[in-house]
Parts: structure tokens; sequence; C-alpha cells
């Protein structure tokens, strides 16, 4: 619930809506902020891979500079997120979900979660954090969990319910968008947070 | 030194002799072997990251593919590699060395020091494998020992004698080319090794 200063003009109220629903097109944006202000502020050093893509033809238009004419998307064999908050070895994937009912277990290619079973394996935090557009609402999901359900679940989607249950649900904030850490924080570092 | 069995034609020596020369030139390839080998034997998860690429124009000939037609080389932002191993996260570059005398400290991007530079700071363990063509070797160095010359050393190039004195010789093997975890046993896991 926002308080609006007296005076406010409608448009701005208009815009700023506009504003929180596009928002909700780009969680992948949010969660880049997210990382730059973890960045800048000395908490962690995450980053996005780039896109995986094959090369196949490169131009030469003089010394200094190269141009890709033909290149093509490959499939990830990896999550798109990792890095090292306060030793450890962070690892993630970001999906937005569309559905208001449940999360189609196709969303999350079958190379990203062997990956993300290895990163537990060796010692790292795996999750997902997913965004269920319709209710504004971004999960925290430990691998482990999610793994369990993409391993055994009968169905082809996981439900909503489940996400509310299991996952943890991670307040929106300004700076940073998406304080992901501070759900690291209460799960695997219990005695501080980063906030000193 | 290859003890050859009786019987054995010139040819095939030479055959190996060209495939060892040419080894020295893809120390990548070499490190993606070894990454494999690792990940295959579930000794650790390190991967090579994409080349960060910007994607200016995409066709879409039909609607499974994708055709990337205008795409330009990143500066990067951060190192080629970084994974986990035994619950620590991993981060390093690699580079050949041309030169049999010194590494020109303009090899290694600016942003990549900054980025070792935070990884040693939260609790990584950051490095450099440097391979020097002329000698055929390949040096493990520690990140902290490569910035404090970055940063301090008068000269636009470390000597090699420098490497000598403070890397770690990774010896060749087969499986896995360039066992670099080895020396990251022996520096930052003294008790045991991942041979077990």
């Amino acid at each position: 619930m926002i308080h609006y200063p007296k005076g406010i003009k409608k448009t701005q109220t208009i815009k700023l809506k506009e504003s929180f629903s596009k928002r909700g097109m780009i969680l992948e944006d949010d969660i880049n902020i997210t990382n730059q202000y973890y960045l800048d502020m000395d908490i962690a050093n995450i980053h996005k891979k780039p896109t995986p893509i094959t090369i196949v033809n490169v131009d030469y238009p003089n010394r200094s500079s190269a141009k890709i004419t033909e290149a093509y998307f490959k499939t990830p064999s990896t999550t798109d997120y990792n890095g090292i908050y306060r030793g450890k070895a962070i690892d993630f994937e970001c999906k937005e979900c569309n559905s208001k009912t449940s999360f189609p277990f196709a969303s999350i290619h079958i190379h990203q979660i062997e990956h993300l079973k290895r990163v537990i394996k060796h010692g790292g935090i795996g999750f997902i954090i997913i965004r269920f557009k319709y209710y504004q609402e971004v999960y925290f999901i430990q691998a482990d969990k999610f793994i369990e359900q993409y391993d055994n679940y009968p169905k082809k989607s996981l439900p909503y319910q489940w996400f509310q249950a299991n996952g943890h649900l991670i307040p929106f904030s300004l700076t940073p968008p998406i304080d992901y850490l501070k759900v690291i924080d209460a799960l695997y570092f219990k005695e501080t947070t980063h906030e000193k």
C-alpha cells in the first residue's frame, strides 16, 4: 500500500501503476539491478551469465572491430546466475510464471536441474526465483525442495499453493528491488544478516 | 617421457608430437576438457562462461529457430571460469603467454582484476592460470599475489622468473590435462586431496 503525499497528481499515480505493471514483465531486469546494488554496496559478487550462443561467422571490417553476422542460441547447460556471498557459492535460475494456478516444470530445462543438483552436492547454495505475475509475488525456492517435486510430482506443473507453502516470499523494495539475500541470511546464516 | 611399444610406426610418433605442439595453442580447450572431467567424475562443478556479446539483430525464419544476424563482442566484466569445489566458490581466468621473458599486465582486463579482488573479498578462491608457450609450462597463480604485482610492479609486464618463484607449476597429465584442483587441494585443503 503506497501512501501518496497531498497534492500529487492523478497522472503520476497512473504512471507509477504502469511502471509497476511493466516491472512485472522484467524480473530479470530487477534481479540485475539487485545484483548491481549488491556489487556496489560490497555485499556480494553475483552476476548474470552471458546468453550462450554458437558463433558461425564473424566479419572484420577493420582491425579493431569484429561483427558477428551469424550465430545461434544454444540450450543453456547451467543456470543464468551465479557468484559468491559470504564465502558461499550462489547459483540460481529465475523464471516468470504467467499462470495463476501452477508453474510448468517444462519452464526449467533438464540440464539446469542437473546443474542445480551438482551445485547442492558440491556445497553451494542453489535456488530458483519464480515470479507469479498474476499475484505480483516473487518466491525464493530452495533447489532441493523444487527438485524433489520435479523428480516425483505426478503432474506436469506444480500448483501455486505449493510455492505459498514451501517458498519464501521476497518482499518488493526499491533498493534493491528483489532482496533475495535476506532470505539466504535467514535460511543459511541465521546468526547474522548482511545489514550491519 | 613416453615409452612406445615395439612395432609402433614413425608416423604415429610424429602425429603425437604434432598433437602435443597443437595442445600448446589451446590452453582454453585443455581447461574445458579438465572441467568436463571434474564434472563427469563428480569432483567439482566448474564451467566456462559464454562469451559476452551484445545482440543487435535477430531473424526468425520460422517459429522454432532464431538466427542472430548482428552482434558484437563485449568487454568482459568478469573472469571466464567459475564454479564450486568442496563448498568453495572458484573463480579464475586463463591466459596464454607468447613471450618467454615476461607476462604483459595488459593481457588481463582491469575489470577482471576488480572482479578477482571481489572474489577474494567475499571468500572465494580466485586465481589465474597462465601458460608460457615457450617453456610448455602452465602456472597456477593465486589472484591476491598477482594483483599485488599488478597494482605495484613498476613495469608493464611481470618477469617469467616471478611466476617460477610465486606460481605453482601444474604438471601435464592426460586425464585431466590440467589438474589445477590438485594445486587448490595443496593450498586450501591441506588435510586431504580430491583423490580418495
